[in-house]
């Protein structure tokens, strides 16, 4: 299948903008009119400059109000559509979208509208162009994909046919399987955009809040389903206004939005496959025609993770950390045997201390480690959706691990589920038996991001590693709001919390955090405490608030507030939890869900933000 | 009448925030329940912060959830509120806010949220406390005022009231004017936020977007005098939950804030006094208790400006700008006697070039004249209004100018306005007499904003100077989208479109322009072309997609892509323009208003904001 995008998708000029999309690897591209007309280049430039860059022109988009106009109107608008054509045809482009009208329609007619379209088609066949007729959800009158398709089949003209957008079918809340009413050869091209829930109006959502495939709401795949059972041969094209997307780099966005199709004709070929959707009209097949780095079948199956494997902390100086793993009953693994790495464990948690090449980096959360079914399997996937590659120096005798980088920067490593200990930690030397200890595992890890990354980040995360997206939250805080979205497996062995910083903040002035899961969290604030461990101090009022909150005993309130301990409950169960001081950008988090509690104290993390903040109140008083 | 403010609509710490509060001039403040529970002050130390800080602690809010519950609900909430109250009266707050049930109501009945409220009232009495109930415009069941009243009427409580919200009405659509039907002693709080007109669902709107008032689209006016027709003699307080302020400094938003009252209140004893509205009821004048630099009947009125005075660019060089202004037929009117200062000017149009104080400073436009009715009433009117004082150095004979900085760092000077020349400009000497020129006057002056300062230029520009705002507009750009917000005064002859950056350019990095309107502006491009003029180059694109556009004549789309004109046609009128390439961060706009076009060529803001980016497409290629 051919994968395309539109240019309005990306920031830049269109010269740069075609750059990124071939550099990316897509197969073709939609123009978007602005672009070619705030262009210092003639639409033959244009035209040559994709042929050399291998990319295709698959549509030139969009012509605005044009149908279902009184005569005089109409004539002025053959007029303005002959120009398009005139351009498209310069920038050897043979298809043009033309939007039902929104701005002049006076006539609520589909057979004026049809007569119209077929005098459109007249025009554009002159020019060896076909026209595709998109109703966008706040047409005047045609806001329906399937109104704009009787006007097609009414307007019987080879050159009319339909454009399918998922937003408009999709934001409206129309069925799409009568998409597989309208025949194939008709759809004469299909735009893919997600796009998160939300209430608002049609328009202002699909100017501001589109996305690509894999980080919304919307069930695309079934929507492609559709189109294809329908028999569309086109392209899987992307039209995604988008915010952040129109002010970062495109180069970027662009393999980021190649990623997101890829996953998406990933997702459309197994479920095709798997549920014997019709493929009778289809013609189509999921081969890719272009890249000869893309596979030819689809992507490499990879298993969710079952598990974290390590966590690494990289600084230049590591010394406190350690410090505060001891305090907290970690016990110290060893020194790597060829590199300043050291590892410490607890239950089942790994953390892995790394001074290499870090010289005036403070601690941070730098790498994730996973355990997955198949590491090969999750190589060969991370590769096809052209994840970067993390490097790291293995000698001879050294476990490789598969590695990649996500988009804040963080390295991903993965090494197949299988014994307790892996076999990578055996290269450390020097190191005790690891002691009994309450802590059983990482529970979560929370990843900040810039505002940047945050939707490239849910679609690696979900298409690499096949995690799922919860709904977001958002959290108040001293220096703004904290939106946060959970990645996690099925049976939440692997949570990844995404906390996007407001646009005032760097993603790197958010601090990161490791949350690691107790059986007795009380057992080991109280021992820490006697460790000397510095605890993030709660406010006296959060007790009190507390004690009202969920009217909990007296004694049990003071033994929160001696261990400066945190606690929540929901529908189902509680959970008590204290964090660390921060150190460098990370701090830890030691978390005890009782009784199924799913959650992550989220009404606590404006008392965590302020006190994380610390005591500038106290300055200024 | 008192002015007060939530904590929530600032950043930062509760002890920040009261300083904040306190430096502005408030006279009170509402506590938000989480800004206290993470804060390490404890309820009376707070309370004595404030006291010392000369605040009010008006209101504690909010308790959630309460009323509309079965009885063994109701029995836990009970013991929650008078948690809570407890908390209160340790802060010395004598009202707490009651939010309708949104999450846990099951009964749907007046008698039962009544007679819970009842009893509600009742345990707050034992801490001297009343409640406040207010209907959220999402609540369960009660989601509009006229019904909280209702069961406040029911509950029949002397320690039970109303709070009203100026979002939770206006969001509605609900009519405020039966406010003046409630028993204003009952009124036990009022609350005031603005909002942009916006269509999506009510809880985002309100958690997301509030703004002061002044800076949206809700007629506060009418609602806060409905109020006070109803008895209300509590204070007006400003509850804004808005994304932006929420992220930056605490002191200046208290200032804006504090700002967005004053001119609210005034603007509301003007209404009362010029249409008779009733007084009948009300005990509440104007005055204001606390600030003794607080007009004690309100602002002084200041008419708006009736034109441009002057644009002043300034830097360390300035002779690039000046030999453009040769080149576009402005006349060198000499240079200032005491300060490194020149003028040109063109028409009625005078642009001051600045090199004092500049080092290291590319051009930019540091300031702007204003030709006001009287300047000693402005001037007062902006001490008032607390817009911080420009400095600008005058010896003894010279003209004595208004000034004030306007949010984004802009000097604002006015003048009363007379003469055709105004009388500072005998301070410039050796200039040349004014030659005739297409030149006008100055037709607009375009500042673009850092998107932090965006709403408070809105208010500034409003409040201080009477200008109105228009409906905002966006405009794509290669480095996204730039919105844009006119605000102008009644006759036009003063507008100032403000532009906001994306969220990932400094304000700095949106270029500023100053536009001067032409009788002749064909003329005027081809005599400075003549001259050597760097015009902004317009790509040929342009002109193809032009001519199909508007059908226009070949010779004239010939001339007009030979000079590197844009065009524009709109219901009403056409327009002619052309741009200077920029210099520093400035450039010049030269427009052709015919027919009474009232517009900025928006349509042709990204073909500019592409061509001002430069060609970056031609070194990729």
């Amino acid at each position: 299948m051919r994968m395309s995008i539109a240019t309005v998708s990306l920031s830049g000029s269109l010269v740069e903008k075609l750059h990124a999309c071939a550099a990316a690897g897509f197969d073709g591209v939609e123009i978007f009119e602005p672009d070619l007309i705030a262009s210092d280049h003639s639409p033959e430039e244009i035209s040559h400059l994709a042929r050399r860059l291998g990319l295709s022109l698959d549509l030139y988009q969009p012509l605005r109000d044009l149908e279902g106009v009184d005569e005089a109107t109409f004539t002025d608008n053959l007029r303005r559509a002959a120009a398009t054509f005139a351009t498209a045809q310069r920038l050897g482009i043979d298809t043009v979208l033309v939007c039902s009208n929104v701005a002049t329609a006076t006539v609520d007619s589909d057979e004026v509208s049809a007569d119209q379209l077929r005098r459109i088609g007249d025009v554009a066949a002159g020019y060896g162009i076909r026209i595709a007729f998109e109703a966008l959800a706040w047409g005047r009158f045609v806001d329906d994909y399937r109104r704009a398709w009787r006007i097609v089949q009414l307007a019987d003209h080879p050159n009319v046919g339909v454009c399918l957008d998922s937003f408009h079918v999709l934001s409206r809340g129309h069925d799409p399987s009568a998409i597989e009413d309208i025949d194939g050869r008709k759809i004469f091209y299909l735009q893919l955009a997600d796009a998160p829930a939300l209430t608002m109006d049609v328009l202002s959502w699909s100017r501001h809040h589109r996305l690509f495939p894999g980080e919304g709401a919307f069930d695309l795949s079934a929507f492609v389903r559709h189109t294809l059972a329908a028999g569309y041969t086109g392209p899987l094209s992307l039209e995604v206004f988008n915010d952040t997307f129109r002010q970062t780099d495109p180069g970027h966005t662009a393999v980021h939005a190649l990623r997101s199709l890829l996953w998406l004709a990933d997702h459309v070929a197994h479920a095709r496959s798997t549920n014997g959707l019709a493929h009778a009209r289809s013609t189509n097949g999921l081969a890719h025609a272009r890249s000869t780095n893309r596979p030819a079948h689809g992507l490499t199956e990879a298993k969710p993770p079952t598990g974290f494997d390590f966590v690494e902390i990289k600084a230049e100086d590591t010394s406190e950390v350690e410090v505060m793993l001891g305090q907290l009953g970690f016990t110290p693994r060893g020194r790597h045997r060829s590199k300043p790495v050291s590892l410490w464990s607890a239950g089942q948690a790994r953390v892995v201390l790394n001074e290499q090449q870090a010289r005036d980096q403070v601690p941070h959360v730098a790498a994730v480690g996973l355990q997955v079914p198949d590491a090969g399997a999750t190589t060969s996937r991370a590769a096809e959706l052209m994840a970067p590659v993390a490097y790291r120096r293995t000698y001879a005798t050294e476990q490789p691990l598969g590695a990649a980088v996500a988009p804040d920067g963080t390295a991903f490593f993965w090494t197949s589920s299988g014994t307790a200990e892996p076999a990578w930690a055996a290269e450390f030397d020097g190191g005790i038996d690891q002691v009994t200890t309450p802590i059983r595992a990482i529970d979560h890890i929370n990843l900040s991001q810039p505002w940047q990354t945050a939707e490239d980040a849910v679609l690696f995360l979900k298409s690499v590693f096949g995690l799922s997206a919860d709904a977001p939250a958002e959290v108040p805080g001293p220096s703004g709001l904290v939106r946060s979205q959970v990645m996690r497996n099925a049976d939440s062995s692997v949570r990844l919390p995404l906390n996007v910083a407001p646009h005032i903040l760097d993603g790197a002035d958010l601090p990161q955090h490791v949350a690691f899961a107790c059986t007795d969290v009380v057992a080991l604030a109280r021992a820490a405490a006697a460790g000397g461990l510095p605890f993030l101090r709660v406010p006296d009022n959060y007790y009190d608030y507390l004690s009202g909150r969920f009217g909990l005993d007296d004694a049990v309130v003071a033994e929160l507030r001696e261990l400066n301990l945190l606690y929540d409950r929901a529908a189902t169960g509680s959970f008590v939890h204290f964090y660390t001081r921060t150190v460098g950008t990370v701090f830890f988090e030691f978390v005890q869900r009782i009784d199924g509690y799913d959650g992550y104290g989220t009404d606590n993390a404006p008392v965590r933000l302020a006190a994380q903040r610390g005591g500038v109140g106290t300055v200024l008083t």
